[in-house]
């Protein structure tokens, strides 16, 4: 765990660990459309949440920093089984899309997927590991595997919410698109779980199609 | 409605009578935290939504200038029943809080209440109308009591919310708080109300206490 920082504005670069939840999520809180399924995987819709992502929309200098650092630091994804189940199907990563992407040179970094029980088919066999202890296993896993750098929890609402609020995330990166989905998969819970936890800005970046905003997460007496 | 723009950084002067829904967030999308009374007008711990405003606990000159701007801006206010039985209650508005403050000569704008029906006994009588005929003669109301200045729908979230989905709003401009509580009174209605609505970033300001960003709220084919 544990980053050092310089200042409000900057990140300095990775230490060891550090556990990231990093994802795209509309002003109204949800990190997909209505409608996902193998082909919709931000659901019907959705996919302007990733405008930002997507070099042939992107409109800012800055998305695109942002995404490389992104993958510059990333040693290690975690993820949901549902996440899962679209980036292993027939319209999920390749070679040019997500986090097996050939971006100058980067290697894909290994994915551990949290679920009850591993799949009986894995297309990208070689990329996936199951995890079916729970987060902090998972987390461990990536960790071990990162190379120091970072693990980043991309997903999907239930993963990235279950890992911040039990206090297993030391940075929580939101990409905030102007867009009201208005249903769709919640990145949070909803009422009811009443974890209250404070965060602390440590850099906003604004674009056109999103509004970066890293936090650290500050820890509480439960942790 | 309509306000002229320059550039994607700042708001020219107000035209006439826009309407902006205007309001402090959690990053998990709560407008208040759970156990909001007579007493705790944003919740047990809700306060922290409101750190930007006071100015004992603002950190930066910038969350001041946005407060002035929104101050100096407001020609008439809109609220719901519940917002305004908190704010015209025993610990509500006053000389020093709200919208009736008394900052550098500028006059409480008159509020117009969101109803069913009207109370008996109103402590505030002289700065508070009720409407029963639903926002859209609320904002009519209002707009026509703003003397070309803006009209702010200030919550709570589902007065903030109905306005916004109903294509009512010209401008949402959110304060996101760097705080997840957990529960309380959500700002969105919840997975199924399936309006899809996009916004077009106007403005951008980062303080340690909020994320400052307005929207203009783009038509859809149904408004």
């Amino acid at each position: 765990m544990g980053r050092s920082e310089q200042g409000d504005t900057g990140i300095t670069d990775a230490a060891t660990g550090t556990v990231v939840v990093d994802i795209s999520v509309s002003v109204d809180g949800y990190v997909a459309a209505p409608g996902t399924d193998a082909r919709h995987g931000l659901g019907v819709g959705g996919e302007v949440l990733h405008e930002w992502v997507w070099a042939e929309q992107r409109s800012s200098d800055a998305d695109t920093g942002i995404l490389d650092e992104a993958v510059t630091r990333t040693g290690a994804v975690v993820l949901g089984r549902r996440t899962f189940e679209f980036v292993d199907g027939p319209h999920g990563w390749n070679d040019d899309i997500g986090y097996g992407a050939d971006r100058q040179g980067t290697e894909a970094p290994p994915a551990f997927v949290l679920t009850g029980s591993p799949p009986e088919a894995v297309r990208l066999a070689d990329r996936f590991s199951f995890v079916t202890d729970g987060p902090h296993e998972a987390l461990e896993r990536a960790r071990a595997a990162a190379g120091g750098k970072d693990v980043v929890v991309m997903g999907g609402g239930r993963t990235a919410s279950s890992v911040l609020l039990a206090g297993l995330a030391d940075e929580l990166t939101l990409h905030l698109v102007p867009v009201v989905l208005g249903g769709g998969t919640p990145l949070f819970p909803g009422p009811g779980t009443t974890v209250f936890r404070r965060l602390e800005r440590v850099r906003s970046v604004s674009t056109p199609a999103a509004e970066h905003l890293t936090y650290r997460v500050l820890p509480t007496p439960a942790d």
